[in-house]
């Protein structure tokens, strides 16, 4: 199958080409970039040297479908939602890696995104793309929207509970971590290695955008409105996503329940794995043990002195957190194996 | 001041070394080791090369109290119990390091440290010491036990708002971060580099010992009892402690009033910033900006969405959350300056 | 084929089974550790849950010569050389990764390992395995040695300048930096997260051992001795290796000269990548964009000031450096494609 | 005394200040910065908060000279020259951090910085302020220009082999490694924690400005042209250099003449240790043990094989290698004990 990348130079371009330069069934033909267009591809994303020769072209939309019979849309909140109309209309399949199409209400973008959406009717259209949730409808979808990083690690680990309903939907505490891949690849003082490594900066301990989108997905599961609150740490790793979730119980619970359902929810997921070991380094999960994989882990224990449960879930934000979700969301959209170019185990230690 | 330190060869003791070392008033006359006895001082701690000749002496405690005015020790939980009957004795000036005099209760002992106190008699004979909340108790003690890295740095953070009794003290969440200078010199394969390296490892999501100092200390400003949930995690740096504390307000509290509460309880103390900024990289405590000072940084943020206030604080654990914070308890013992040997700035950037 | 794996629960080991078990023309039958019999693969190697079910099996060899066809030795040095006998004797064909097989004159073991070589006779049956220098005895041999990964990495990049003689043979600097996976998974104080992060450590500034190999490897090229001067530094990164080479010149070199030396040695060389860019962050190798992959990065720089030339070669020291040049001198003897199970793209960044 | 910093927002600004506004003999009376005048100087160096109430004004060269008795310079290369002339005609007292006053060959600043030095009748005002080299020059002037940092590393371990003529003075191979605060605070995609992080990266491997300095120094001790092979290379961490230094000797030495070599030229000297030791695990200079400090450590190693003697030198590059060699020099020039205010001992472990 021919695909197209539109918005190819960014960490998020830069993985979607890893995964389907090796993809089995799968031929980039193109890949845009403004900034570098006529330049090798692997001048930008060094680790291609020698894997590809493809070079970036300008962001041309009628080259990009003309060519492709999917195209995957990795452009910055905001500029996606311009271009996907000529997009939509030429009847390639679309995977968009932004947030212009994850919230289904309107008035959410001038609220979490700063502008007014200008194409709501879009909205309904795309599927969320997260398979574990969704997957049927993903099967079923010329287009999908994926989640963002910390919205899918925090999903993927609350959707249970909130579907068995036994916990309190008003207190839902997300304390997230995760590398500096995850803040795109603009340079500033922040981002700066001297500035930021080393550090556990909360730099957005209420309000973050992706709280929207966890909201939506739990709520929509729950039947009921359910809030959630998000707090988010960088720290001193390039790929990475831990959320440490703290949920209090409406009844109490034992492990064995828990674990009943985790492994109802999640038995026969390719790429969810429970981790509750009673020995080891990684006993618990850990975005050290999933870096270079699509694996989301899970997790967790509890405190009965609180009546909370603490769940925890990892991913690499960069694979299940980004790319490696919209290649499965593309295996499904068309047919393949949802494994297929995704089977890699992570990379440790590393 | 002639000082002794019993157990000088593990990270806290190094940092007592270069503390002592270079405190205005201070003469360093004893540092025990059993396994480096006879070594220098810096072949263990190679950043006190030049600083000092000081050799590392047994174990040997007529020899540490009739060279001392005050002594600090620094040994393992179980065994500071067992030396200090004969300290004591002495008479000398003790600030103990250890968790074996923290908590009040000898119940708590078999319960969070899974040993039987031998001298419960003791336990109340020490003074908690953390000078911002017990000051008047540590200037007249001889005898202090200081606080846990952790529970230092939760305390400080909380103490206000339930002196206040303005939050749900049975929802306290406090999700730690904490690098590997924490887990104390000795080697495993959990330690090993490439295993520790990049992790966000959620060590002790539930159950962490700190969590009884914790609560002991909370329990009695606010009169009755308070839970505490405290997660505890690593990350990849080697010093310092964040903090990220989620609490319910009992009633909706404005930006303001927050602030009032913070500044009325530690406007004047040395050794505490309020950090909440508009603008910046470091807009919230980072221990990044305390490494190598007596800093403790507090600051935070309102969720109104869930009457959730996020309170975030950073310390050094080596230094305020460990010997910087027992020679500014030694300091007030003594009648010294509070801040004498303390000054220093953060390194940064490191 | 079926493949054993003796000594698996190591780095190169935990290496080995991520490559073979998902080779696509391998099965991985057994893998033995003394310390973990019994024991879950991925309870040690994180990475592997959801992977494999495979359980570590003692270090029985009758068991694993019975179950494979060919079998990997990732033992310790002065291991490897008591067991071989008996994996001989069974006629399976053997990819050794110890140092034991490597030097040909046995007097090179009690000078660079300490020991005296019990098997002497031995060591000219083991070919060198370096793919890149000796394709064809590789292919044709049951026994293969795989180099250092130190050394792998220095041979690569000098191999071209001793084969056309254009270099002071006798002061030939190699300074090696190196991350802590390349020590082994045996933790220490040395190696204890907060010892080893942030250091430029130069732990081995004369005589390191890998010197023996690549003398013997350059003077068969030679055709006369080549002294190699090997530094090496540990530096803050958990895979990776840097040689930074300085030669000196018989005579003036220009650049297009060097160019035409290394693609004559290596065009066409599957995982050997030229790499001296005009601009971008990656104008010269940098073990960053190697992690994950089995590719050797060269570049070189002219310092005509002095007819220096400075060669930079980059390999992940458990791919390249290890475990995939292992997998690759396989693929050669059983007559795989080369490149089968090692075409993975390194993981950037990360 | 009163002090002014000229480009007080940079690391080396940053560290100047936070030396010299707990120096005991001095007043930081003013700080200027173009591009955050008017603000608190915490707001950008976030761990002088609560240390210092001062605020950037403008680079208003008036204001400075007036209210100060000394002033540092740390502005980038290129501007220090344009600012120099009037702040000479003041009269103050100047150290200056930049390049543009090290070399005292105007021809050397085309060839080595891309510009035609404006003043060039300046240069020989200036004094290369280096105190263990040229103590006795610095005491007396009142200009003073610093050295790079990389530079500083290599003259003071090579100084004593080159005044002694034991050393081939055309093959000197200055390896050096550095971490990310040398690069200064602009941003850029090359400095961005993601793609600098983790990396050994060999940014100039030949052509190295600071080599201009290093033999313009060397030649001076040396009565003839010293030629120095200078590579630099990024490593994954903050603050510190490490230089590995390959040379060979005329005629072979042993271990203890070398002793004997450095310990004539540097017993005394109160910010250089000697560092060879036969245990332990900083055995060598190792950037990781002097962050924070003053020091220069120096040690060696001997290759007899090759006639070639290792020498390693290791700074913390924000301190002796800029602002506390800096105040080190501003010590000598005023008569203040050489040592004021650089005291500290290293931060370890960090």
């Amino acid at each position: 199958m021919r695909v197209g990348i539109v918005g190819a130079s960014g960490f998020v371009g830069g993985e979607l080409l890893r995964l389907l330069l090796l993809h089995p069934e799968v031929e980039v033909t193109s890949a845009t970039s403004r900034k570098y267009t006529g330049q090798y591809v692997y001048r930008v994303h060094a680790n291609l040297r020698n894997i590809t020769d493809l070079q970036f072209i300008d962001q041309n939309l009628e080259d990009v479908v003309d060519s492709s019979d999917l195209v995957f849309t990795a452009v910055p909140h905001g500029t996606a939602v311009n271009i996907m109309p000529r997009l939509i209309e030429s009847g390639v399949k679309i995977v968009d890696m932004s947030a212009d199409f994850r919230l289904k209400n309107p008035d959410a973008y001038p609220r979490w995104y700063e502008y007014n959406h200008p194409n709501p009717e879009l909205l309904s259209k795309f599927v969320f793309g997260l398979p574990e949730i969704r997957r049927e409808e993903v099967k079923n979808s010329q287009l999908v929207s994926c989640p963002g990083c910390m919205a899918l690690t925090s999903i993927l680990a609350l959707a249970p509970l909130v579907k068995e309903n036994i916990i309190d939907t008003g207190k839902i505490v997300v304390d997230a971590k995760i590398g500096s891949s995850g803040g795109g690849v603009t340079p500033s003082r922040a981002t700066h290695h001297a500035e930021r490594y080393g550090v556990i900066r909360p730099y957005k301990p209420v309000g973050h955008r992706h709280t929207a989108e966890v909201e939506q997905e739990l709520s929509s599961i729950a039947g009921s409105d359910v809030t959630v609150c998000l707090s988010t740490h960088a720290v001193n790793m390039v790929r990475g996503i831990l959320c440490t979730i703290h949920v209090f119980l409406k009844k109490p619970l034992a492990i064995p329940d828990v674990w009943k359902i985790y492994r109802g929810a999640y038995s026969g997921e390719p790429f969810i794995r429970l981790v509750r070991d009673r020995q080891g380094i990684y006993r618990f999960p850990d975005p050290k043990v999933v870096i270079g994989s699509n694996f989301c882990d899970i997790g967790f224990e509890l405190d009965d002195r609180a009546d909370r449960l603490v769940v925890m879930s990892a991913t690499d934000n960069l694979v299940k957190g980004a790319a490696g979700n919209g290649v499965q969301c593309m295996n499904l959209m068309v047919g393949f194996d949802e494994k297929a170019g995704l089977e890699a185990a992570a990379i440790h230690p590393v």
